[in-house]
């Protein structure tokens, strides 16, 4: 199996199983070691604000947490010779957020968001993520900045 | 009905008829214009690592902003002369985080949350707050910096 | 005096007569309501780290608050209907730096360096840009976002 | 040589021979594994606005970085073994700030200024301090969060 179907397998498991990004309807599209894609449609549950229907900032900080954190795991993976599946579950257990830094530009509003991480920093220790989250008329809803440990 | 049981009044609608609070199970228990506090019981939905059980990362954002926004709340209606319904809901429709910052400490474990807020700055249009999630165990999880619009 | 000259004069205005700026060898080369760029020579007197030969951290938190901040000047100034130099002034007396995350990304090392802000958020009261710091090689040192006080 | 007079030596070399804490005259009057503190005095040529007569945001970053940086240092030495002066440089040749968050409460006004720093997270790897500065009046002027690797 080659980088790209294990990101794949990956990107399925922590969609599927992963209890709070089901719980908000989060949906890994893609990810590799330099960016990522994270897709979820309107849910009136998400809601933050009950007068002004839009999204609560916490799911904006999750799937912005989400999206850097992905792309974290991609530069931990990369870094494995061994990629049997005990090696990778163990790697990514020192997987964590150290920070994370969410700016609010407009309100979330909208039917399909996309949030989206490149990476800005890869170490063997630490790896820094900038994320930003669209609606599907591409209004910048929100930035975000991640630092994760990843070693 | 005086400040206090204002705030108590709005500290229900917002546990009760905010859905996003509702799915997370967070309890507003007390705000007033320099302190807040936010309960919530630990739940398998709220998993972001199903293999360590740890609370996501988003969680942790959702409460902490949740616990400084409640705090900014009450400064902006401190402000105001006419606490009438409209009134009091047109100010809290200026009331919006510009941005949060979340320092992860230790992994999100633990039966029962609380997160608190205090204010550091108050002023007629921006107001910051600083707060803290910890376990029943007094564990100390995280922390947050939180920048929101008032006014 | 069209827009252009009068943020090229307050430019040179903020060169030569901010004692800060000066101090670190600061120069604003640009600034419109959009992007900004400020440029500074190696100079010994910056050292953070006499072993490693690198930038003080806070000479480059110093420059990209500098970058953002000229970018919110030009929006508050951009809002104003009277440019007598009291009305600019007294707008301009406003602004101030709510909050300023920078992120560390390679050492400081270089002869030349180069930080640019664009804006992310603009509002009547709250403006949000973000920063990058380069050196002559177009190494990336570090990133940066601020939240500015406009009005 | 105890710890604490190997803390005091390195206070007292970093506060002489650190070219940019020389320059904004930045003392380091106390540092542990748990705390620190740092002193300088007005100085005009700290000024970042020439008409209000305040600090420069970028002085106070400094100085915050370096109260942070400070702790993360007396973390990275806490764990050493062998403290022999080559270990102790080249342990700590890691430390390097990863982000810092400054929030600014006040006006940087006033005679002497003191930055604190205590750790919130010490890690083999990374730590993590929170920062303040106040001004001799004892008015809060500045928050900060910082995030260091020390390993």
């Amino acid at each position: 199996m080659d980088q790209a179907q294990l990101f794949k397998q990956i990107a399925q498991f922590w969609t599927n199983d992963m209890p709070f990004n089901q719980l908000l309807g989060l949906k890994i599209k893609h990810f590799d070691t330099q960016r990522s894609e994270i897709r979820f449609l309107w849910d009136d549950k998400l809601v933050g604000n009950p007068i002004q229907k839009i999204l609560h900032g916490g799911v904006t900080a999750s799937v912005l947490d989400l999206a850097g954190g992905v792309v974290a795991a991609a530069n931990i993976i990369d870094q494995l010779d061994d990629l049997s599946p005990q090696n990778i579950q163990q790697s990514l257990s020192k997987l964590g957020t150290i920070d994370l830094r969410t700016d609010f530009l407009r309100p979330g509003r909208g039917k399909e968001f996309v949030a989206t991480a490149h990476i800005i920093r890869s170490g063997s220790k630490v790896a820094v993520a900038r994320m930003e989250l669209h609606n599907e008329q591409n209004d910048h809803i929100a930035f975000g900045t991640g630092t994760y440990m990843v070693g």
